[in-house]
């Protein structure tokens, strides 16, 4: 059964799973410490440690729905793949520790897409610790990515979307809006003919785009947040600002969110493409997606804690608006004018939309 | 954001994906003890039971691949989309507890469709006392099933696929090669014109297709011989008998398996379709696959034992063969020949083939 990885120049359906595994496995590299079987057995076989909660989290994604091959590498979708995962795991406050990987491929997929994928796939877990113990390969007329993560937090520390109270500080790491531009540069829709971004940089570009194909996990914030139970309330932002932040207000109990759009943090090169005088800016910045950044509030006496965690992990945190007792989400504009915000990607409505867990209901 | 799920009239793009969110967290049920956040958060929260090992097996079902509309029911399929991963979980000895679903589903897909699939897949999950806790929904260009299952098993008990010893009996539970001959009547393989078996009753062929559209992961079974520590290694049958005796010799220590033909449990059923002349009967009994039974060693002192545990959970075992110190898998065939015996099932050279976990390289 020890059959020695196929050249790299063939395409899956002409070598088969079987040796498919054997690339898959020969990466994944040694057990760690509490898995007793990891690839190779009908499951793999693991011991929680004590005193932790387990915490799991499941995503998945679809060729020409959640990615184009055109716009990727297959390294950058592999550590994409798991990034949203450990994004997921992140707005809980849970360590990532074990990955789980069903992946249908066509059969005319190369070998060496598939080696670039699990590439980037295992060099990402590695970087945060997390081990990949077991999974599933298909064929499938599209390429499918199916990814199940474990983590762990101490009993009672992770951190839910209901939680936040009235008079709560909302909170964004990181800036938002950036993904979803750098998809829109990607797919021509601001190519010169389209008259308003002429002016965007090689170097904006770059950096856009970058945060769509590579986005960061904020897996060190989120869990030094919930070690210390700063924050009442934790979500990661996939669907875009004022959908997620949505979340935040269903409870029980329910609580609203006002938003200022003052505070929104935007990055150089996102305040370079689209300046404040763009009629799209506004948009990207509240609706786009992708982002994988933290929104969370914590009570304002926690706001010097908030910030020495955001300082020792080197993530920036901005406190965009407050929870408070009136229904729903709102918006505070330069202007003083207060608008509702609503949000939201409907998956099945649009394509390049990013995959979103049963986030919805309770 | 408390939709009221829709009719099942309309196709599942007609509504989106939080309505379909909706549809499944209605059917999700209550959170049982264990289980501190289910569907509805960045991810789950679970604290494992002390003195336990969390076992986990994952697999992907792909539309056109693994199962044909024109074949199989939704409810069956979501039943059988359940059972492969229990088949796993009982391979290992673990009691199944708790289930991640992701599903692809194209947009035209009736919503009807969906329900009855999920009622399927939630009533085989109750029917083991398994919850749904969580999971993805996505557009895809065909139906795309993806299971995450977890288990429990007492600290050490876990029965992996190595550890069979010479001197070891081969046991197999109930019978073999009724899938895929009940797979090959829905194809229509098996036609009055093809001429060998005009003569399947139509008793015959609803029992055969039965046992390939739902079958019986043998969960009880695999509990209690591990439980006992009755079983030295153990798999459940996937990819038909030839393919996966193969797994149990791979070690290490590396052992031998003799098959004996006369002992092949075979149902009434599929002896009466393909007769003992027939030439397609051993391939079907011996590398049909989805059988979902559990092949495993155990020493001869234990084969009363076993018995016990066998009439206790109600599901009959038979001895096939013996473990021994010659390499791979051989079959003593009725005239007392001895051949090697070669199986598996490649998932990408041929539609219709089970899914198989990463089974092949440790």
């Amino acid at each position: 059964m020890s059959s020695v990885p196929s050249s790299s120049a063939h395409a899956v359906g002409e070598r088969g799973e079987f040796d498919l595994i054997a690339r898959i496995a020969a990466h994944a590299g040694a057990m760690p410490v509490g898995v007793r079987v990891g690839i190779g057995d009908d499951a793999a076989v693991i011991t929680c440690p004590a005193e932790h909660e387990l915490v799991v989290t499941t995503d998945m994604l679809v060729e020409g729905r959640h990615f184009d091959r055109r716009f990727t590498t297959a390294a950058d979708l592999g550590a994409k793949s798991l990034a949203v995962n450990l994004s997921d795991a992140a707005a809980m406050g849970a360590v990532p520790r074990h990955v789980f990987l069903g992946l249908g491929l066509p059969p005319a997929c190369p070998c060496s897409w598939v080696d670039d994928f699990l590439a980037g796939f295992l060099a990402a877990a590695a970087a945060e610790g997390v081990v990949l113990l077991g999974g599933d390969t298909v064929a499938a007329g599209e390429i499918i990515v199916s990814v199940t993560l474990h983590g762990y937090a101490t009993v009672g520390s992770a951190v839910r979307r209901r939680g936040a109270r009235p008079g709560d500080d909302v909170y964004v790491s990181g800036t938002i809006g950036d993904s979803s531009l750098g998809l829109e540069l990607l797919r021509g829709g601001f190519s010169p003919a389209g008259g308003f971004c002429d002016h965007v940089t090689a170097a904006d570009r770059e950096f856009l785009v970058r945060r769509h194909n590579r986005p960061t996990p904020r897996v060190r914030l989120g869990c030094g947040l919930a070690a210390d139970r700063l924050v009442t309330a934790m979500i990661d932002l996939s669907d875009g600002l004022a959908g997620d932040a949505a979340h935040l207000t269903a409870g029980p109990p329910a609580v609203g969110v006002l938003i200022e759009e003052s505070a929104l943090p935007l990055s150089p090169a996102f305040c370079r493409t689209l300046v404040p005088a763009d009629p799209r800016r506004r948009n990207f910045a509240l609706r786009g997606g992708e982002d994988y950044e933290l929104l969370f509030t914590a009570p304002p006496a926690a706001a010097a804690a908030v910030g020495e965690v955001s300082a020792a992990v080197g993530v920036p945190v901005r406190r965009v608006g407050r929870a408070d007792d009136r229904p729903g989400v709102r918006l505070r504009r330069c202007s003083g004018e207060i608008i509702p915000l609503i949000g939201g990607f409907d998956h099945f409505a649009a394509a390049g939309s990013p995959s979103a867990a049963w986030e919805q209901h309770e």
